[in-house]
């Protein structure tokens, strides 16, 4: 094939079948980059008034056979029109830029169903992640501009990739036209990276919290008729927030060490991941930065106890009752002065880690500097963490009073996930074991070698932190 | 014309008239990406030893004979030096890159004046957002690459945004030359979009602080001798910052409201709003982001509260008052811990308002995503410090102490507006509004439709946060 | 030559010597971009099978011949058998992507050494800095997609920027093959920039550590047997924080301060500064980061001192010393409140520094508007925490118990050197300076003008903060 044709013709002609708030926009965006535009539609009169009068504004066979591309900005339940011009949009260029209203609204997706419904032209997906707002402003600094394309013709895909370049979009190459379920999902999916997250630490949360609820307020009110129940919305959230934050921190370095223990055990890194551990490793970066989150609501709710009024009632009381002028105890005062400078090393921790989350900041890390900061330095702040937790702790652990309902305390219950992933690290460290896995890791073993991974996907190869 | 003229062959030549910082540093880039150059200089000798050798510096008429794309790296004030020039520059593209001192410093923008002097060439604006030391950078890291042309020329146009691309720039379309005077404005300008935000938050800011001292300050003063001036700097600050998030936080969604009803009312999306309407509609991030940093700024006076010494002095003072052995209020106890825990809950939510607001961030949300956060998130985030300061007020809205000159407390004053906004909000969900503000901002009605709307900026039809 | 030539034609046959991760990664990021792709291989029957059937794995030789761009997926270890293919390389496109595991690890880059194997090809270095992992990612989004690309042959250095272009990367000119080492050292630099900052943090900590350990701590045991070890976790890290933190935002503007003087000297800015304060120019925005981190944490230990232990029992046994009713000192509640206030404003002011080095809101910036928020309010921060220091100070540096061991107290020690700074301002701002400065920053004195500064570098000439 002639080298050129994959580059459009800048002032070639394009059609655009519907009248709708898309297809104007669309047109303005067209014309401004140096585009002929003729739009289709049912009644043409009517609707060449909301257009530019340089925009021929025809009926849909007419507007058809001016272009060799056509945009349909028609609703899917409108494509039964397009019957009528099957022999019109014969090996004609398709983009489909249509969204539904719901994640898999339909047994297939628009642009699947118009390929079947018109097999002879050639169904391009493109264009829906972008609003009709953003198509039509000249300047697109807020909003993103990346544009998803898939078609099973390579050729009519990079033609639709160079018509998106010089719309100013960035293209993005999909592959073929199965990938247009995802793209339609794209711009109507609610944060589908963190549902797994937000619900692993909903979960946590409930749990924790009910445990403090039965041992720090059922407990003392069936024992001792105390009511605590005030300590409910500070105390016991307070109880809960740490607890949940160390364990999703926790989490996520265990599903790297998981990752690498499958790696040991088959020995090759080739081999595809559980389906499980593929989507957790994958929500890593969000269990962090919910981690982080939660810290610091923690240290939120930490400061803002001597500010309440139980806090200043019960040291008043304190002052009162004492009788003795000397209240100092050397031991408390060691372990609250490393309690509390812990929990502010592994919070300054953590805050780089969300840092150089944010996409911008990311972008400037090379890989060793990103893997130094989200392995070695997070690392070290579950280390600090959890010895702040043991700290919190100290020797309460060996006290009988602390089992109340013979239930051990929330901490030694928080703590139990992270000491088990900081040994399971140590353990990686060992020089025999590091070895193998580097030798893995540098793909030396190939026994098991399938290429369809790199085909299909070829996550499985993403890059571990553990 | 032929499709491939928009393209302009790389290393064709190149014209720059005069010799100064930013000539030579566009000369330099023009040579990394493949151009020959040719300088026009008044002393060409003299100024040919700070060009690399391999440039051709010469006199002006020589340099514009050798290319079809002349830079002009002079100041306006020397543009009557191009008036012997005319017949040369016949036909050919003049890009003007100048720059003023200050905003609207003369009455028509300098490409403006540049085309009535030379009717008969093609004059181009742009690369005047790039500062000389941006360009002779080769990794453009850091600075913005965002490079605004216009022209009246289509094809002039597209011919300079293609060696902008070239150039490694990211060029915007900005239309005509009537554009002009906004990109002159571009490099000059200081945060044009937080004049209003800023002088808004400035005078709510004296209008509550100035309201407190009256109340808080001068009222035991005049009423009791007691000289509370003490309280200045820390609690009366603390007082008003609370108040004026909390009114932007208000104003921020008043604004969509006032739009939806607007819309409501003429029964269309494609009437234009009010100018102040439009302008308050574009300051929405600007407001919720003051608000947000005048929040934080708040919990960190509050946090300080106990570290003072005042407050020590206070407690110490009521420890030594007391006889009772027992200070405790149940009631004051239940009110600090849901007041305190409010107020938390409202500044994480902030938080990732705040968070989101970052451009990278921002990019990498789908418009259902960001509008849940936004709007979502925003209006619970208000709903939730309005009940904070509800709680901080508690009963004293009833006492007859409260209304000192006959003032009520600041706390009321200040939830007049948000509690308005909420019942706002209310009324919109009701069904019957809900489905008739639907039906509008989808277009259905199109009996006053006007195309010059979206050919003239088109503003109105933003995105509606409500 | 041929305007076209630098554009390359799609569907172009690439060729790659080598079949490991890279190879096959490449390999799918060329196919899916519209390119043939032809793989040499030691082993061709064995690596056919890691690679997608369209893919034609064969021998060196073969692979060699069938195309004039030659990708080396190949060790440096590995670059003599090219020597067996130099006739057959003669005037191809040599792509070296490869890295190194050291910083300047050989004495001359992999890309010059292959320059001077195979003197009759050309040599182009690029790619190195995209992981396997990211070359087979089709969607951009999260990986940095910059692709810095060097070679002696302007017309080989397009073509390869160019057909990045077309895989969706964002190529980067750098210029002559002399760059190759600094390319070669991009992926494997460990924060190059934060490396003198951080050790000029760490040096100051154990200076005013150490100072404020003698003071504090030993003074008083060797004077009065008073053990004050328990204050080293919290009180002394918390003291050492802020005056490393105020003396490295000083450092932030004293070297601006310098390059000013350094161009009053020697009445030009085209002379080169000296090496030592190039370096400290270019680390002003990492010094600037540490000293907000520092000032963030020394809030953060600030807060939690309350919480602590030590604090409570030293306001109970106060509590139970107090005999008279009446704690009260007008002048010290005036000055901690001032202190405390001035402190948040300081942080407030820095934390807008640090947004606005977030690199997505700072390409939102003009460059008026950075150096507003970088230097006006950066002095101003300056100025207000050094009030903040001497707040804290109050008169105690008159006082004689003051000077431990003859020293001066931290704080003194800590804020000569901001003090000199706002000196070096106040001195910058006087009518005559400031006229002298902003001549030669206009370039009007070009009596010792160099071009080569242009060329090789032009750094001296960045943006002064001052």
């Amino acid at each position: 094939t002639n080298p050129e044709t994959a580059r459009l013709p800048a002032r070639s002609t394009v059609a655009i079948l519907g009248s709708g708030d898309f297809s104007k926009c669309l047109t303005i965006r067209l014309l401004r980059c140096g585009f002929h535009v003729v739009v289709g539609s049912r009644h043409p009169k009517l609707a060449s008034q909301s257009f530019p009068h340089v925009v021929d504004v025809t009926h849909h066979e007419d507007a058809v056979g001016k272009a060799s591309i056509v945009f349909l900005a028609i609703r899917r339940e409108h494509y039964s029109i397009l019957w009528d011009l099957k022999h019109l949009l014969e090996g004609k260029i398709l983009v489909d830029v249509s969204n539904n209203r719901r994640v898999n609204q339909y047994p297939e997706s628009n642009a699947e169903y118009l390929a079947s419904l018109l097999p002879d032209s050639i169904a391009v997906k493109g264009f829906n992640v972008i609003s009709a707002w953003a198509m039509q402003q000249s300047c697109p600094k807020d909003a993103s501009t990346q544009v998803f394309i898939c078609s099973d013709s390579v050729e009519a895909r990079h033609q639709i990739m160079e018509l998106a370049r010089q719309l100013n979009f960035l293209p993005v190459d999909m592959g073929t036209l199965s990938s247009s379920r995802d793209i339609e999902n794209i711009p109507i999916q609610l944060f589908p990276g963190w549902k797994g997250p937000v619900l692993a630490a909903v979960a946590l949360s409930i749990f924790f919290f009910a445990y403090a609820f039965v041992r720090d307020i059922i407990h003392p009110y069936v024992k001792y008729k105390q009511s605590d129940f005030y300590k409910i919305p500070i105390e016991m959230v307070n109880r809960t927030l740490p607890t949940v934050a160390i364990t999703l921190l926790a989490l996520v370095y265990l599903a790297g060490q998981l990752a690498a223990a499958h790696q040991l055990y088959y020995g090759t890194k080739y081999r595809h991941f559980p389906h499980w551990l593929e989507g957790w490793l994958q929500s890593r970066k969000q269990l962090g930065l919910l981690s982080f989150f939660l810290a610091a609501v923690h240290v939120a709710y930490s400061l803002c106890l001597p500010m309440r009024r139980s806090e200043r009632y019960l040291l008043l009381n304190t002052a009162y009752q004492q009788v003795s002028g000397n209240a100092w105890n050397e031991e408390e005062v060691w372990r609250v002065e490393m309690y509390v400078s812990f929990g502010i090393m592994s919070l300054g921790l953590l805050s780089l880690l969300a840092i150089t989350s944010i996409p911008s900041v990311h972008s400037t890390l090379n890989w060793r500097e990103f893997s130094f900061i989200q392995s070695t330095l997070g690392y070290i702040a579950l280390l600090i963490a959890t010895f702040h937790g043991l700290l919190f702790g100290w020797k309460r652990a060996f006290e009988e009073d602390a089992y109340r309902f013979y239930l051990p305390p929330s901490f030694m219950v928080a703590l139990a996930l992270p000491v088990c992933v900081i040994l399971g690290k140590v353990l990686m460290l060992l020089p025999c074991v590091a070895r193998k896995l580097h030798r893995i890791r540098r793909g030396l073993d190939t026994s098991h070698y399938h290429i369809q991974l790199y085909l299909n996907g070829y996550k499985n190869n993403m890059p571990l932190i553990v």
